[in-house]
């Protein structure tokens, strides 16, 4: 059994860790920390898990986490990550980073749009942790930067399409919606029960740091400079992300090419799935999973096409992709701990 | 005091019709009529309104209504209102219909998206009640076709711009959510509470009949053939409508300039609040209000556009804006029984 | 026109104060003041009102509110108030305070369930605001203590059935729901909306402070000692309180007797409606109004009663409560200001 | 494995019993009817199940089910089960059925409420299925009653105490909420969204049909004649009941006495939780899982006790519960397909 550490098991992302680390087959949790609630027992923070979980919230202890675990997922605030991923890579432990801290290739845009780097060595020997796109070098990784929830729900429905050249470079256009767990779960004015009901409402419009993440994978799968537009909006539900992409078609592609780009690139990748004509993606479809699911249709002049991209925004937007960049990692079954069944409603 | 009838009054729009009357300083609400609760008192199915409503559902009876209105709303499904409407105008009365029968300036456009039409004359000196951009030719009215709520919130905030020609005509794209009550009170799988809570989704994309109804009236406004692309999403949550809406500028126009133009436009337009630089609209600010209120902002490279607006699906986007013509059509202050405070949440 | 201060109108109940006397006919809003917002205007925190607040907020300054109002909301947290309003009472204005520290005619249960009391001589003139019962008593009051959200809805539809002696004193128990407004604006764990979506729980079993405030009230009513049972739940929704109260019929008094009981000591009073036979309150029936919507049901063997009220917490359980205070205490129409039709939905 | 057939299975209940077999370790389904879908495939009406539910609806053919299955699941409405169990109990299969047709000891309860029974004898042989109390008989039996959802919330804490003689019989008050689900798949106008959605209410008062079959169990346990006053609620949210019972405490049993009872009784049952002092239920803890959560407090004369229970409706109380029965009717480990780890939020 791979001993499995979480740095920051108190949030949202770090809970879903810990579920989905106690339903894995080859993997066991032996070390959590919580700065705020150290001590105490974890299911007194989530007492849902009550008879599933008996650990506690450790402090931050580089001594207990050399000796107890041989793996580390990180769900820290950015910026934290990467004064302490160092000491535990030198470890030889493997660790993979909720935060943005290791996500980027191109160190000068993290750096512009949050603080300098601290760790750049580290930062060369990362990977972006994208799952069905990078699987080959996450297979090879000891620290992988997950994706942020946005970019994930973006980026997998357009890179097959701009790898084979089915869609434009210009002009894309992402209007995504999150639900409220997505705001963490420290409390705060945008997540109050009564802002957050009846109310719809965009945010960081043209400024949110998950553009230059979406930027750079677009980049690399076109193998061009590539801008996109991007607005995040807030849904009054708990969990879920939706996108709706729009792009204008590159060639003579209709519909049923798109669809079928999609499948074969995504042919043995268990967690994507792509719908069939007319049927549309519904986050409540995916709540609770690590699927993405994607819709599409063209308009009747066939220039143009939408992408409809749905995942819980905790777990393929953040802790079910984080257990199965570990699968991968290990070369593990990559549906190890992620196959609960979804639920009806 | 003017007699108002309401054709329709047992669904949503029709409803708040009778909340707005019965706050109403010169209208009387005097004829209410439902054929599934003809001989019920309203308050049996809207008990909200218990001690503010007397009046009984009758059937929809044409010698009552010559004999005790003086102006008629049309609150019923699409095809029916054309059969009675022309009734109603040859008493001499005026009439504001809720459905798209009315809507349209080209009537070839209705019939390919509806269905025939069997009151082709009275659909000519029928006026579209948009109330800001119309007002002129609804004050000389007899029978307004009202908006409906997504090309309401899709119009306002488009319409200037394009007549300033300060924005592209090409690639408008409108992503659009509702509110569940935009689907109807009549129980339906898509509004039932277990597939509406959690659940966020697009519907009808590429196929939804406000499309035409879009297009027709920018096209008035750009003097030209437009198509917008336009997606219909469903929100968790009973009342509201936003409408993300990216366009091209067209111009050296810079964001205020593009704010400026609004301004300038809704200048004398109490419903319509334009909001000032990075702040953005949320649909809890305009529940149960006719206000539309608009936000915007450019882009870095000062080429792309987003435009925001909220509305009230079932105020502004249909029972609202329908009193609101009333009052422009009768020369009365046109926030007569609309002026009622916001709630803080 | 009577000029208006709150002292605290940050607050979700100090807010709906600030939009019930803006649509007040004989009241102006003249100085509000907020610690944590100071210098801002009100509509910047509560964009909604846009248009139709124009104030900013105050620091709390004495030397202001003796020059500019005539009477004082206080909407700040319990033991605050009875630091400043002698001084304010002192000036000869009228004060209605909204926290727990002047609704208790028996200071010595005041201090043991809060602290000691350090304005004991103003609340000997104090009055207990529950509108419908202590009419008569402030009329003539300066110093109204405004009752809880809790007391109100269980209070309103016990006392006049203890007051002609239809039911036991005995066995009375609360079964009280809460919508999650009720924890106010700060942020805080449980109103998170991802802890309180999907969520309902019962707190502060046997525990609750409002238990004194509602038993020293009966205990006027029977004129004597009772106790009761009151459990407070939390609901999913912003706003509204329904209390399900079980009690002992003490008589032969049929469901009608006590229907009738209800409706004659009730019969002038605009804001309470007694429902008729197996009709019974919703919360969505009084959202946004000063109703206390009252139903009630006898079971087969006559001997016990279901009580059912509901009320907006925000508006008849705190702001809507005040200013019909307010109207009482300056002798106007009960329903100044409070008059707005509920919405249908 | 055991080929498990499904009469009914496009409810939720019926859904709910699809997802738990699909991931049950020594069972498969192999069978599921649904008229309103026949021939349709299961996921085309719960598409959240894609990739793992390959059936088609069928129609209700007995041979297809005398040939394909082992044991069969009925999620009918009331009054058809009996009409078509005795046909299946005759070919030899084991029956578990979710209506109440099967569910009384007492036939002559189930006419008074229901219809006359047209199954008597099968009626004879019928163990109703609430798992922890009448694990023996139901381990010998062919055909389960499974038990109603409030029925399970509330008989799980009451029925050790009675029969340990802790709690009085008289005056026993459950006060139940359940969420929305519990109002079936049909589109209903107490399902829909707006309906429901900021919507708190009692319903059935004194009338509720499950009433007759709590106490037909309360009676066995205290052996004695037990009424009881139960209020069902409607809480604006999918899944998930809590009940809150007030009884009166018949010794001087403590609290600690009454934990330690409870505690005791179930000490070998998986799915019960009982709550350390202090702590209470969340329907959000059991959300989605067979977990029935009991808290209790008693007050401070120690003459009243609280118990407070929370289940998922659609699990514990009906398709959870009833492969709970079907594991213990064919000796598995009872948590089999049931051991889903809770989610955090």
């Amino acid at each position: 059994m791979l001993r499995v550490g979480i740095i920051g098991a108190s949030g949202y992302a770090g809970a879903e860790i810990v579920r989905i680390i106690t339903q894995h087959p080859h993997a066991k949790l032996t070390f959590i920390s919580s700065r705020q609630f150290k001590g105490k027992n974890f299911t007194e923070i989530y007492p849902a898990m009550k008879g599933f979980v008996n650990l506690k919230y450790s402090e931050l202890d580089l001594e207990k986490i050399k000796a107890e675990t041989d793996v580390v997922f990180i769900a820290l605030p950015h910026k934290i990550p990467m004064s302490i991923i160092p000491a535990i890579i030198d470890m030889g432990k493997k660790v993979i980073d909720l935060s943005a801290d290791f996500r980027f290739s191109d160190i000068t845009k993290y750096e512009k749009h949050y603080q300098p780097h601290t760790a750049k060595k580290y930062n060369d020997q990362s990977v972006y942790g994208l799952c069905e796109v990078y699987k080959k070098n996450i297979e090879k990784a000891s620290l992988v930067g997950n994706p942020g929830c946005y970019p994930t729900s973006i980026l997998l429905p357009l890179i097959p399409l701009l790898k084979s050249r089915l869609i434009k470079k210009e002009s894309i256009i992402a209007d995504s919606k999150s639900g409220v767990s997505g705001a963490g779960r420290t409390p705060a004015h945008i997540s109050h029960y009564c802002s957050a009901s009846e109310s719809f409402k965009a945010y960081k419009i043209y400024a949110h740091r998950h553009t230059p993440e979406i930027e750079e994978n677009l980049n690399k799968a076109a193998a061009d400079n590539i801008s996109i537009i991007f607005t995040p909006h807030l849904i009054p539900m708990s969990r879920g992300m939706l996108s709706t992409i729009y792009v204008k078609i590159d060639s003579s592609a209709c519909e049923n090419d798109i669809r079928d780009c999609l499948n074969n690139f995504y042919a043995h990748n268990p967690f994507i799935r792509i719908y069939s004509e007319n049927n549309f993606p519904d986050t409540q479809n995916v709540r609770g999973t690590n699927f993405c699911d994607i819709g599409l249709k063209t308009d009747p002049s066939g220039q143009n096409l939408i992408l409809i991209s749905a995942i819980d925004n905790l777990v393929k937007g953040a802790a079910g992709q984080a257990v199965q960049n570990l699968n991968i990692m290990y070369g593990m079954d990559e549906t190890s701990g992620l196959n609960n069944i979804p639920y009806p409603l």
